[in-house]
C-alpha cells in the first residue's frame, strides 16, 4: 500500500475567520472555496478547512473537545520561527507556547488556530526541505 | 511563505497498539522509532505518532476529547477502499462509517485508529496521485 496521506482536514466554525489565519497569517492561497470548505494545495497533498458540523456528519464522529494532534510548519531559521508565530497571532491565532529550544535541538513554538488546532512552528536544521516544500526525515 | 506542512503528529496511548494499525493495517514502514515516538516518511512530509502526554506537554495543549479533524488516504478503486477498511479494522481500527458514495462522487468510508483519530479511506477518480504518492487537487 502506498505510504501516502491525501488530505488533512480541519473542522472549523467560521470560514472567514479561518481564512484570515491561513491566508493572512501563513500567506497561503486556496485552490478551491465554496460556502462550506476551502482547499489548499500543499507539498504532496491537499489541506482542507471544512465546517466542523459537516465534517462530523461525514465522518460520523462527534466533536467533544480537543484531541491529541498537532501539525508542524518548518521554516529556515530561528528568526523566521518568531516572525511566523507573531504573524499567526496577529491573524487570529492563540499562542500556546512561546518559541524556545527543545532538548533534541532546533527551535520551536506552538500557536492554536482560531478553532483550537495546534500548529508547531519550527526550525529543524537536520530536516531538509526542497524548493517544492517536500520535507524529509533525517538525523 | 512556503505552502508547506512538515509534520502531522497524532497523540497515542500505546506505541505497540498504534504500530499494529499503521504498520500492520496500512502496511507502512517507520523511518525512526524510540520508546515514545515513531516517524514515517510520507509523500512530501513526515507523519509521527507520539505518546499523547508528551505531545500535550510539548504543545502545552491539554487533551480533553475528540476534535474536528480527519486524515484521508486515497486509493485507486472502490474495491480497494473496502479492502483497506477491512484491513484497518482487523488491525485495531474502529469502523466509523461503512463505505458509500458521497454526493460529490467517488466512494469513501471512515475508520478511527486505536486512539480515536479519524481516517477517511477514499477513492476519488478526479484527484491524480503520482508514483511517489503526491496528490493534487483537481475538479
Amino acid at each position: 500500500m502506498q505510504q501516502q496521506i491525501s488530505i488533512i482536514t480541519l473542522g472549523i466554525a467560521d470560514l472567514a475567520r479561518s481564512k484570515r489565519f491561513y491566508a493572512g497569517g501563513f500567506g497561503w492561497t486556496s485552490v478551491f472555496e465554496n460556502e462550506e470548505i476551502a482547499f489548499y494545495q500543499m507539498n504532496g497533498f491537499v489541506f482542507g478547512t471544512w465546517l466542523k458540523d459537516k465534517l462530523a456528519e461525514d465522518s460520523r464522529q462527534p466533536v467533544s473537545g480537543t484531541s491529541a494532534f498537532a501539525l508542524a510548519h518548518n521554516v529556515a531559521s530561528q528568526t523566521e520561527v518568531e516572525r511566523v508565530i507573531a504573524l499567526l497571532v496577529e491573524h487570529g491565532g492563540t499562542l500556546l507556547r512561546p518559541a524556545d529550544a527543545p532538548p533534541h535541538g532546533g527551535f520551536r513554538g506552538y500557536v492554536a488556530d482560531p478553532d483550537g488546532h495546534a500548529w508547531e512552528i519550527a526550525w529543524n536544521p537536520a530536516w531538509p526541505i526542497d524548493a517544492d516544500g517536500h520535507v524529509r526525515f533525517a538525523m
